[in-house]
């Protein structure tokens, strides 16, 4: 068993695709993740921005949650109407471009890809962040752990989706479970105490009010409670990831996923209020999350409130694997249409698309470095690409609606044009609110890619243009090529060098670089060895040209001479036969010159469609 | 004009090698540095040990630097000779290797080349770090400014030898200059005081003795004086690059770094114990170098204070440019005798031996990244790779003048043979009063170093038995391949790869790797584009093969295809045809699979003598 096959399984046959997919309580865990892991951030983020109101600001979570579920629930019947036409996966990107044209489709696209590199990045740097505040001395280490999570994570993808949901289904179900059983249990001693009830552990006590209330602060606490909604896009990307009947398996994890994510929504909105849990500021001294003081409120500090605690942790650290399983995914519908490099399309070893899996970690692995693993600040960039993302979507539904017709289409193309416009609204709201926290770098970074991806389309098609060929094989003017064979020495190489050469053609010229001075000497040996033996078998003498190199370049006389070659014979190929010596061992590399290496690649580069090479082994026994 | 030349000066002409000679003034300069620096360090080195003796101590300083010139003037001696008797140069290596044979030469080459690191290493950082205690605030970038200068003085060695001896003349002359007044101005005050002058500025009084008088203590004074004597070996190593008559040229440049080395050490010794001058403890408060203690006592803290000590912290820091004048031409003299790759015997464009400039760069990169930029820690290691030298050089010329025979020579023999026990007693004390400083890396580094020189030799030798051909062309038996092209599409590279196979051979055979389900598709293209046309042309219609490929492999099919054919056509060469696509711009790689180059590459590793890989490139227009 080799190395590779030990660290990502043996190779999966093209057949096997079918045993590799995922039914629906794997695949909440595969492509959910993200989207229920935002429970844990999202209300705490819009509780942040209330902290000005005091008390009186936790009433306000109540409408802002109320806005956000609805939201949820237009993208929810949008995305589930857009499995449906789009069985093969693509979400937003296949969406838009199918039905509002490639640009939007790009837009779509960039903005995903953002959000899914944020996502990795800042899921696996909340989890180590979360383990440091447990254990301190691991504090110095914070950077490389993130890596060497982020390196696991790309080993465990590059194995393939199935190994994946296996590995992640426990701590999923662990984190819904424990979360819906504190919810459940707040519900029934706050009705049981008739809404008043008493905290096993009181939370801290709120801050009087330091600002008045207005409509400015109220949105931009809606925008931060909208990266709660971030990851939902997922399961429709992934559709082809499902088994059969991959349709109704997708929409019923997305069901799943939301319907889980639209009860910890509302229930941690009403228990919030019931026990008066307002955010307390995570640069001070006596922060802790809403999620901990709700828990602990609710249920003491005891056992249960460290495994529930636990699995958030958990479940946020895994949560970057959704970037990891829907980034291929997305770069591969992309590159299907022309607009990224055709490797994303390609499946790998495990039937995973490896290429996008390595570039999702390598720029992961970037921004993880830039930041030293302390990614906070990159949270304020989310939501901008994910709800772009959801309006070009829900835009490109209602296009698709009108162009099928029908009664059930209108309703649903009704449904999508709310939508759509609820979430351009958003978009706009949540641009503007946090531009100056960073949404200005994604207002310059998704035009950018756009403009990349349009370049890419454009160079695909210009060489497909140049190198199509709908005619029949040409075969006239077949005619044996001038063969220049470079000698620096007569030896066994050169020698092989030179049979081939008269294999090939009767006009074959031999190129000897003299850098010293006894240019007498070659000749002789030639003449020798060479010379008189081709005229006494009768054979076409190979010419001997010998060039004086006075700055002992080698290289570049013989890529000279063969360019001049081919301009005094414009109607000729001219083949170079490089002699090169083969080493066995990476050791033997640094005691042979590249000298080989370098010609070839210099006349691949300086040459022209008449040129080839042809490279000569010698291979070293030792 | 292009950037390398801006950089590194227009390539020099083989013819122009005369113009880059040096004479004895300009010699002195570069090659004579590092000796001469080394006055700043050894009597210190000896005096920090005779610390715990007190004012009591001083006084040995005189006997022990006594030693130190009688041994210097045995090696000048001893080198001097060997400069006339080995005009091109080489020093303790040619000198071991031809009269002692390729061990003991192998053995003082490695001593010498660890030596020149640590010389380049320690004399950057020394130069950077006196710089750091004149401007504190520089201190957090000593690395940076370390590869800084390292990097200048790689390009500045690159530029040529006449270049370097030119820039370095100031500072070695003021160096000297200014040292030597302030030796003649304590001469002459001593003297009028009646050997008890008065200082000017009083040194710091010292210690009283901690330690009694032994013969090991004093042991470990004379081995760490014995660092006065590295770098001496500089110019015999150099004849070549002296101007004609070079013999005469290098051997008055030695007498003049000798003669200046030995004046200064014999001034120092005496004027330090006239101005009862002990050294103080580096690491202690009020720490003042010895050097920096004598000038103010002669000459008082005045503007010639400071010009002489920012002299000698300049020569200190160019010091490091004796390695880079003499480590490439050391790595020459042993490449040339195949015991280290070719590379290092090729002069490059500025007929500077390039290689050896690059791997004395590289490696003491290395160390000052390793040590930060403060690598005080290595000169304890220094001194055993000198001495190892000197002893081998002087005995094998003691064996030079043995096998000379006559009675000159049994002088010089005598000379040497004195030399050589002298230095081979030095090695000893030195190794093993240094062992636990650090000697012990030198004492294994050593015999690493002679090992893998003698592997590349014999690599050489093996190479060298195996391509040699001292029998003329054999042209018997010359056959056209068989030709195999891959072609995975039909389109104009495809075309323009299957007929230069045509032009080739009447054996081809066309590949094509079927990764999906249509196998009947490619065939039907095959049979109208390529069959039809040929089979009307009356040509040998190209044999269709189709392989499927479970796993999705590309290139791994198509190698086990070509190694299958060759084991069942052991008489024949394979010529494996790769159509490849040219980008001009590097933006371009990522978009276009490398494969080509894969094949090609695992082709060649995985090949044996019949394979041969023929590129056949398709140069794109944008």
């Amino acid at each position: 068993m080799s190395l590779t096959d030990l660290l990502f399984g043996r190779p999966l046959r093209s057949s096997e695709e079918g045993g590799e997919r995922l039914g629906p309580s794997a695949g909440i865990s595969v492509f959910g993740l993200d989207a229920l892991s935002s429970a844990a951030y999202g209300p705490e983020a819009a509780l942040t921005l209330l902290i000005p109101l005091g008390a009186a600001g936790i009433a306000y979570l109540i409408p802002i949650t109320g806005s956000i579920i609805i939201l949820l629930a237009i993208v929810y019947f949008s995305y589930r109407q857009t499995i449906e036409a789009y069985p093969t996966g693509g979400g937003s990107y296949t969406v838009a471009s199918k039905n509002l044209g490639a640009f939007p489709g790009l837009l779509a696209a960039a903005a995903l890809m953002i959000d899914y590199v944020l996502t990795a990045a800042v899921g696996i740097s909340a989890g180590v962040g979360a383990l440091v505040s447990a254990v301190p001395s691991l504090q110095p280490h914070t950077l490389l752990m993130c890596l060497v999570i982020l390196l696991l994570m790309t080993i465990l993808n590059l194995r393939g989706v199935r190994e994946t949901g296996a590995v992640f289904i426990f701590p999923t179900y662990l984190f819904v479970g424990s979360l819906l059983i504190t919810l459940a249990l707040g519900l029934v001693k706050s009705l049981a105490a008739g809404g008043h009830p008493v905290p096993v552990i009181a939370p801290p006590t709120l801050h009087l009010p330091t600002a008045a209330l207005g409509a400015w602060l109220l949105l931009k606490a809606f925008s931060s409670g909208c990266t709660a909604m971030t990851g939902v896009e997922a399961v429709s990307n992934g559709v082809r990831a499902f088994r059969e009947p991959a349709v109704k398996s997708a929409q019923r994890t997305l069901t799943a996923v939301i319907a889980i994510l639209i009860v910890l929504l509302a229930g941690i909105a009403f228990l919030v209020r019931a026990y008066h849990i307002g955010a307390t500021n995570p640069g001070e001294a006596g922060y802790q999350s809403v999620l901990s003081q709700l828990i602990a409120a609710v249920a003491g500090k005891g056992a249960f409130y460290y495994i529930t605690i636990g699995s958030i942790l958990l479940v946020l650290a895994l949560s970057a694997n959704t970037a990891f399983a829907d980034f291929p995914r997305l770069c591969r519908a992309v590159a299907e249409d022309g607009y990224l490099p055709h490797g994303f399309a390609s499946l790998g070893r495990r039937l995973v698309y490896s290429q996008g899996v390595y570039i999702l970690a390598a720029l992961c692995a970037v921004l993880l470095i830039l930041f030293g693993g302390i990614t906070d600040r990159l949270i304020p960039l989310y939501a901008v690409g994910a709800f772009l993302a959801f309006t070009l979507s829900q835009a490109g539904m209602v296009a698709h609606w009108r162009r099928k017709g029908g009664t059930r289409s209108r309703r649903s193309m009704f449904i999508n044009g709310v939508g759509s416009l609820a979430t351009a609204a958003t978009v706009i709201v949540v641009t503007i609110a946090k531009f100056a926290d960073g949404a200005w770098v994604t207002t310059l970074l998704i035009p950018a890619m756009v403009i990349v991806m349009i370049s890419v389309r454009r160079h695909y098609d210009h060489v497909e243009g140049e190198i199509s060929n709908p005619i029949p094989l040409d075969l006239t003017n077949l005619r044996a090529p001038l063969v220049v064979v470079p000698i620096l020495d007569w030896n066994k190489i050169a020698q092989k060098a030179l049979r081939f050469a008269l294999n090939l053609s009767a006009e074959v010229q031999a190129l000897h670089i003299l850098c010293e001075k006894d240019a007498g000497d070659f000749c002789k040996t030639w003449n020798r060895f060479v010379k008189e033996p081709a005229e006494r078998a009768g054979l076409a003498v190979p010419h001997l040209v010998v060039l004086k190199s006075p700055y002992r370049f080698v290289i570049s006389p013989i890529v000279d001479y063969v360019l001049e070659l081919e301009r005094n014979n414009p109607d000729r190929q001219i083949a170079v036969l490089i002699p090169e010596l083969v080493e066995r061992r990476w050791s033997h590399y640094f005691l042979h010159n590249q000298r080989a290496e370098w010609l070839r690649a210099l006349l691949l580069l300086k040459g022209n469609q008449q040129i080839i090479v042809i490279v000569v082994p010698w291979h070293l026994t030792a």
